[in-house]
């Protein structure tokens, strides 16, 4: 048995003893939905972060895993459509990390991205562990009925894609081969103002260094990649977009991979879904270092996780009332949903294939 | 610093930062509550459990681990006079435990307490780890403005413990001394239906095999007190009835331990206390064992943690509407409230004596 199957068996069991007419949707999405007054809808999310499963812990500024820890549950927060609000985490810490300023530094990694999106830290507990995990907490709001499920897509609706992808798998795949960020600087803001950031303040190992002769655009293409990797910048404006403006029919964010994760959204959904392998928004980083780095573009978009991305689909009734970006984050329309018999298929030029879902798994059996 | 020491400067760090007037109670208590309509608060808790921190991986069966973990977030809602409604749980799991039967026992006993308190399930998260880690999140609700919190107690008002002290430290204790739960059996109810649980269903090693010779009683007050501490009763009937009724003015529940749960009550209250020795409610296993095991019943009542008792003040006034019991689970007058300047205190006969903070830390500096 799988995690996802198991996710689901435990759904079974859970959904059996409902009795709260207040849930409007519990296991099985990016958040829990609650309702909480007769307008308005309460979404909660949890993430676990194990340090050497989920995040390597010598790779990782502490800075940039506080920046993360709220990233993640801030993405399933806009994978809602939702308004994120209020934040709670929980840490358990060895003591040689609670003795130095690990958690000053992480703390201060967390509370300036909750500070960017006016979220306030509001409780959690702290325990002592041998290694360091963390459980993220957000909780956000919506209209009332305003939740965006992973679902409720029909077949003819479009498939969207915010931002770029593969660029955070390559970053891992560069941290496992010995690239290490030069600076703890957290990425601010959007994509465009990716190359502000990661300035060198002190010298750096990185890949390069094991393998071809370096130069200056490669090792900026794998700075960035490596800030992609540790610190990933969460849709919370185009969720609230599309959840308020209810342009978006299903959603979920790209946490495992595109191809699992439109794996989970066309089960729940009950439909297809086709993918044009030439609109997918590749990493430029990726691209600019493929020849060179045994990084496969196409291959890493498709599979890799943790980019971080909303991927949504949009009735083609409401596809002029969609914004070109949000807070200069621009979208890639992907792809369609088709009915269930279908399958989930990738299209390049006159070939046409099944898309395996061949994201991240914890358990696979 | 210690981990108290820290979490006060988080919460100033926090509280300088707070721009929501819907954080009715942030950082500093046993959940965080927030306003969610004009007549209702959300409460929200979350506990780590850590392997081998927070409880013996070996000692505890997975079904009473599931048990433990709702119930202790249970604790935490209780403890603000609030109901609990959902819950979510992050666990992160060996490749072990995921193979062997450990999921499956675990949610078993998580799905039987939520059962007995008409808690649903409604997500959470799902990673690998070298250790089990655990995040317990349950959230409750109160009408608007009536969360019972820490910070309120006044002299004069009279202070109370719901059921008995002792008994889960000393059942740690003999668990370190090497004595095993004889059957997974959650304990059921009240205290009063104790002797109904905890039934021999195999041969078991037991304290008692290292040290005097055995007989029945004694046998069945050490399972007793290991089902004190593996299998946790929350006060979840007292909390609302306390809540509801306006009847505690500030209250706590006793995790740490009742001599720093009461430090951090009257920190938060800026009162002092005095507690009356003779009146604390000792559990009466740890009394009938205390000859024999090297257990200090007086000692176990202030210093030990994880009774799960609820710690709760009264004014003068509301004296005559608390109940006798709730649910079958009485409680005991044990002190009263101070001016600050008295500090915190025990009462014995004619004498007294500061009492320390002495309960359960995780980091001390």
């Amino acid at each position: 048995m799988n995690e996802f199957d198991f996710i689901r068996q435990l759904r079974e069991q859970t959904s059996a003893r409902k009795t709260s007419t207040r849930i409007v949707c519990g296991i099985g999405d990016d958040a829990a939905v609650f309702r909480q007054s007769p307008d308005r809808d309460l979404l909660i999310s949890s993430d676990l972060l194990v340090e050497s499963v989920d995040f390597h812990g010598e790779a990782t500024p502490p800075r940039l895993l506080g920046h993360k820890a709220l990233a993640v549950s801030l993405s399933d927060i806009a994978a809602m459509g939702g308004r994120p609000l209020w934040s709670m985490v929980s840490i358990g810490l060895p003591q040689s990390a609670w003795a130095s300023g690990f958690k000053e530094e992480f703390f201060a990694g967390y509370l300036a991205l909750a500070d960017r999106f006016g979220v306030s830290l509001t409780g959690g507990d702290l325990s002592q562990s041998q290694h360091v995990v963390i459980d993220s907490i957000v909780i956000g709001e919506v209209d009332k009925g305003r939740a965006v499920l992973r679902s409720t897509a029909q077949s003819g609706d479009q498939i969207f894609v915010t931002g770029s992808l593969g660029g955070a798998a390559a970053g891992l795949k560069l941290i496992e081969l010995g690239a290490r960020v030069r600076s703890p600087t957290v990425r601010e803001g959007d994509d465009s103002q990716q190359a502000a950031d990661g300035r060198p303040q002190e010298p750096a190992r990185d890949a390069s260094q094991a393998s071809e002769p370096n130069d200056t655009a490669d090792d900026e293409a794998i700075q960035q990649l490596l800030l992609r990797q540790l610190s990933p910048q969460p849709r919370v404006g185009w969720g609230i977009v599309l959840g308020e403006e209810q342009l978006a029919t299903s959603m979920i964010d790209i946490s495992d991979g595109l191809s699992s994760d439109l794996h989970h959204l066309c089960d729940e959904s009950g439909v297809g879904a086709v993918i044009e392998a030439a609109s997918l928004p590749l990493d430029e980083n990726v691209v600019h270092l493929c020849g060179r780095r045994a990084l496969d573009p196409l291959a890493l978009a498709l599979h890799g996780g943790e980019d971080f991305e909303l991927l949504f689909t949009v009735s083609p009734k409401n596809l002029s009332r969609l914004p070109k970006r949000v807070d200069g984050v621009s979208i890639s329309h992907i792809g369609e949903i088709t009915e269930p018999s279908r399958g989930v298929r990738v299209r390049e030029k006159s070939h046409e294939w099944d898309l395996p879902a061949r994201g991240f798994e914890h358990f696979s059996g």
